[in-house]
């Protein structure tokens, strides 16, 4: 009788996986999510082919490795796969490095090696001892580490795995999440509850969710996060927060994820008692070295500092006349002798608004092209403003040959919508990455510029700026963790594609079934063209509410300063619309190499996605479509909720096919969605109605409200500022 | 084949929900873990009893009810209890209200739901249509709720449930939390991470989370809460956050749960308009009436008001020579028409310091007594000063015989070490429930004037201040849990023991095995007075580190206000200690009716746990231990700490018997208590002794630091504020 007991409770093991699944679908387990394979045929081939499993090996790294190929594997096939030592019979899963595993030395793939560096590794079908076997084999146990992950994803999308030859390694050095955490806990543009870091209960208390951070960041590759805001408080650089980012350090690092922290520059005189923190002082240099080496004492790997210098209100070397590369040069040769690097904000702009302010980082930092340590990596915003949902590359990328340029995205949704907009970023992502700087001749893309292809750099990174947070969900919503997935994904590859990363993504957060992911997928990949339309379309920009940046605000025209109201980026009048960076205009058009300058700045040749962005257009311009400029804007702010309306009737139609519990919150999310495209739709037409003078076309509805109402809109206690 | 695996399924229920568990055990479920019932031959009798299940009616509560019933029997049981609509067989258990099931009508219990009110309920093991059964009758639909909660109880906690006869009513009208949240979602005092409304997403999400929230509440007769802070935000009161509160209103409905909102008294200045707030102006007055008209026309059973007036800050109808019993009656004209209520509060003590702050509230509130409308509870902190680890009951109950008097208990631990230390509450919830005011002779106590019974009040209410927040486990810890709990069993039934209550909750919390239960009980009884040694023995007060009232700050002598310090309180000399409040000092004591004052007054008759509160002591005094008092303090502060280690031991010996998760956070909390604890004894310790000049016994450890390293101590980003 037991053992018919045991052998039933095997073959229950799926429903009992899932029944636990069904009550705890909250979004906790993200992508991470090892339920039981569906398809009785393929599971059956799946526990054939992994019918044992060796991970040699005790170091940290090695057995974060085998435990989370245990907890997959038992979800995935709903059976407790054996643990091994020795090639006794075919069908193993292999996992570990030449030097430590003498089943992986057996294996030859050594050749393959070769080509993997320190966090790469190899996968591939072959024999060990004789008998058939998967072998996931790396130089180094966190290559260990990612090719189990990378297996177990293989496995969770149903893909073949009987021949499998992989080889893969990261196209860029330090792959980060910045958190804009304050030690307050909350988060500067957060919208997934508050901060993650517990700091009142560190050193002592060790949150587990600290290490399902860390395997949801191993699991695709994140190699580092800085722990503070860039708006940065020297506080967490006092030893009694050391102590505490050391805490956090010692969890991230059996999974490969440095700890870093942000500098504030005038920490020499706030916690260090220095009269000044004039980067040329000796005494300062002397201080920041000291700092360095007591945060290395605590933080043996410590990653560097990222620092937010003169902009937006920061101390920086500007305060003593000295440059941004004299700034970052000083901490530079603080952590250098550590091997720590410095992540150095080129998001400044002046507090004069001298000029068009999409041209000033680029003014400020290509004269210092040369004069940054080796460890300086030069951080840089997608595009030249902040953000928005639609920017041109920036003009920085290629335009720096001697420095490493380390691109910086946003994968919290500041102007695309909160947690609550429905908006796949990985588009925009792709987009940036595949612009073509021209810097080198046609392909000198923005993606060699930061894989160090292009100038020849070793030291290379991409950062994110997270979304995630307190939420149980981490990101506020199920799909914005989309969007922390294909940040890591582009980061590690960033040939993958935005359609291939939802579709992964959609399997492993939902289910294999196409009837599911197909339209899920449709819904991602249409979403952040959607928000483009239904926020600032055709070029548009910056035409959000003051502050908090929720909603529209087309009209804000007064501000602490001319370059954040609105009215400075959309300069609408009788006439028409847009922005005239050409050379009638602020000539920021002619910061790019000459062939993109050249379509960027002429009218006949401009994309018209950046139309707007780069010309002061009339309202009867005449565009692709036939339609005049005014009907073609009407047209895609309509477009734009239209396509909200479709992705809601598109979820609806997926009801029972998710849970419950996540179902309904997206559902309510999209409704917010349609809510708000409206709201943005209405605001924006009628406001620039005022100045068109023209009528919306018949065929649409009529907004909700007059002009007048939405322009009274308040919006209170609104989260993440 | 397929019916041999459906049977071992049923079989195997219990191992799947302990799996399930296992996978889960982070807190959230609180007392309302439905594990399965361990002793076999136990569970074979709860099965034979509990065969089928029979809710009959369809209003929302009596849903909630249904599937409660559901989801506890089939955790409990490991099976899944058939819905039946008929007394077919024996074993079935019924529950509802003679009005809406012919089964309960059936079932002769009308006597008894004579005895239970509104909300109360019968639980009988009876015959239902010649079938063995047991009934669950109450005149009510919450009533039923209520019962069907009970009834689980009994169950989670292995009772014999063969031959009840239970009838039930609550001893007191309103059990409501007040929830100190701020809109941006900070909680004041609050340490279980931030508040559970997402203002910002409501009223178009609803979080499961809320109906989590009216489940746990409900299951201990919870039945109101304050959604705001008494640190009002007149913008709760706007149109916008109405809709939301509205929102949270239906969610809590079905659990029977009433919600309240704070009054900021000037509201009708900051959003009303009005240039006067003066509660004697007739349009103060009928703006009041139409905001209650407004509240209630969203939400119709709204509770009514609760205000902080002239109180640290606060505006108030002093501000226009009115007295509180003004200011309260124009809230109460504005919603009696509605059935509102309103909780005005006690806690008010004059910005110029005239006077013993811990006279005041008496001073202020006691010439008032029956000037306040009917539907006004003024509501009273348990003690005169502020939640202090230990204070005597509040003078005020027993000298307002005209006015309902509501208690204020804290639930969250602003003065007794937040949610990292282990401060099982029930002990001074009971012990001022229990104190005999003499205010109609002997056995008046604080409960008979809180119940209405000493003087015939219909209104009755106990408040707690929440401690509940975003925390996955809601209150910080497992252990402050149990204070939510304590609050609301003792809400209803002030006749509960704290032993008996820690009994139920540590069964249900954790497990019922004895080898667990007796020592984990053992330890939440003992932790108050170890909390009030290694703080505040011997009747010290107010002896925190200012602001944020984290750590010992007995030093503390500058503040804005001299009854914000801590020497203003224990007045350490080189003669002695403690505050002289009998007749030749502030005359404190004489607020008490004579017997107590005479208690209270006299050196001689003095409890010595009140000795410091009322008395200023030669450090030689003699202490009914044989000791001094410099001995005794110093023995006390010492055995706190003691008590503590022998809570971590205590802990350690559990270790395997508790799941990993939740062993984990108590000794990583006990540990934090523990170094906190001594900071305390060790702080206090050295300061007194610059009084007492008398050195620590040789028998004891050393301070770990001298005075002035803890008198540097500095805590940064406390939370709460």
């Amino acid at each position: 009788m037991r053992s018919r007991v045991t052998r039933a409770a095997v073959l229950l093991l799926p429903l009992l996986a899932a029944a636990a699944g069904a009550r705890a679908e909250d979004g906790y387990e993200l992508w991470l999510r090892y339920r039981p394979v569906s398809d009785p045929a393929l599971l059956k081939s799946y526990r054939a082919a992994i019918a044992g499993l060796a991970v040699e090996g005790s170091t940290p790294t090695l057995q974060a490795a085998r435990e989370e190929a245990v907890r997959g594997l038992r979800g995935l096939l709903g059976t407790e796969v054996p643990l091994v030592t020795a090639a006794t019979r075919h069908g193993l899963l292999v996992a570990g490095t030449p030097s430590r595993s003498a089943l992986v030395a057996g294996a030859d793939v050594g050749e393959d090696l070769g080509r993997t560096g320190r966090e790469g590794y190899v996968i591939r079908s072959t024999r060990v001892g004789g008998k058939r076997a998967t072998v996931i084999a790396a130089n180094a146990d966190i290559g260990v580490l990612y090719g189990v992950f990378h297996f177990l994803r293989l496995v969770q999308t149903h893909q073949p795995i009987e021949a499998l030859s992989i080889t893969e390694a990261p196209r860029a050095r330090l792959r980060v999440l910045n958190h804009w955490d304050n030690l307050n806990r909350t988060v500067e543009r957060g919208y997934a509850g508050f901060s993650l870091w517990d700091w009142h209960k560190l050193p002592d208390y060790l949150d587990p969710r600290y290490t399902d951070y860390a395997r949801a960041n191993a699991s695709i590759g994140i190699n580092g996060t800085v722990l503070t805001n860039v708006n940065a408080n020297a506080t967490s650089l006092l030893p009694e927060y050391l102590a505490k980012a050391a805490a956090l350090a010692g969890v991230f690092r059996p999974y490969g994820i440095r700890v870093y922290l942000t500098a504030r520059f005038s920490a020499p005189i706030e916690i260090g008692g220095l009269k000044t923190a004039d980067p040329l002082d000796p005494e300062v240099a002397a201080w920041w070295r000291r700092k360095a080496d007591e945060i290395y004492g605590v933080i043996p790997d410590f990653g560097g500092f990222l620092v937010k210098a003169n902009s937006e209100g920061q101390p920086g070397p500007q305060d003593y006349g000295r440059t941004h590369a004299e700034g970052a040069n000083i901490l530079a040769d603080a952590v250098a002798p550590h091997g720590g690097v410095v992540m150095w904000r080129a998001f400044v702009y002046s507090n004069e608004v001298p000029e068009d302010r999409a041209k000033q980082a680029y003014n400020e930092f290509k004269p210092l092209d040369g004069k940054f340590r080796p460890n300086v990596l030069v951080q840089v915003k997608n595009g030249p403003v902040d953000f928005q949902p639609r920017e041109p590359f920036h003009p920085l990328f290629g335009a720096m040959p001697k420095t490493p340029l380390m691109m910086e995205f946003q994968v919290t949704q500041e102007y695309l919508g909160f947690a609550t907009h429905l908006v796949y970023l990985a588009p925009l992502f792709e987009e940036v990455l595949r612009a073509d700087t021209h810097a080198r001749g046609e392909g000198s893309t923005v993606a060699k510029v930061i894989d160090g292809t292009l100038h020849g750099h070793e030291l290379t990174g991409l950062a994110g700026v997270a979304n995630v947070g307190t939420d149980r969900n981490w990101c506020g919503s199920a799909f914005a963790c989309a969007n922390w997935y294909a940040f890591g994904r582009l980061a590690w590859n960033h040939e993958l594609t935005s359609a291939g990363i939802a579709d992964e993504w959609a399997r492993m957060t939902f289910t294999n079934d196409a009837s599911l992911v197909r339209p899920v997928t449709e819904m991602m990949l249409g979403s952040r063209e959607a928000a483009v339309d239904y926020m600032t379309p055709l070029g548009l920009h910056h035409l959000m509410a003051e502050g908090h940046h929720h909603g529209p605000g087309p009209w804000v025209s007064e501000a602490r300063r001319a370059d954040w109201t609105s009215v400075y980026y959309h300069r609408a009048d009788a006439q028409g619309i847009g922005f005239d960076r050409t050379t009638t205009g602020s000539r920021a058009a002619g910061q790019y190499f000459p062939p993109v300058a050249d379509v960027f700045g002429r009218l006949d040749k401009v994309p018209e996605k950046y139309l707007l962005w780069f010309h002061h257009v009339g309202w009867d311009h005449r565009m692709a479509s036939g339609l005049t400029l005014w009907e073609e804007l009407v047209r895609r702010y309509y477009g734009g909720v239209e396509a909200v309306r479709r992705m809601r009737a598109t979820w609806k139609s997926l009801e029972g096919r998710v849970d419950p519990e996540r179902y309904e919150q997206v559902r309510a999310f999209l409704a917010i969605q349609e809510k708000e495209a409206r709201g943005w739709r209405d605001a924006c037409v009628l406001y620039f109605q005022t100045f068109s003078g023209k009528p919306i076309p018949e065929a649409y509805e009529r907004p909700e409200h007059d002009l007048a109402y939405y322009m009274a809109v308040t919006k209170r206690y609104v989260p993440g500022i």
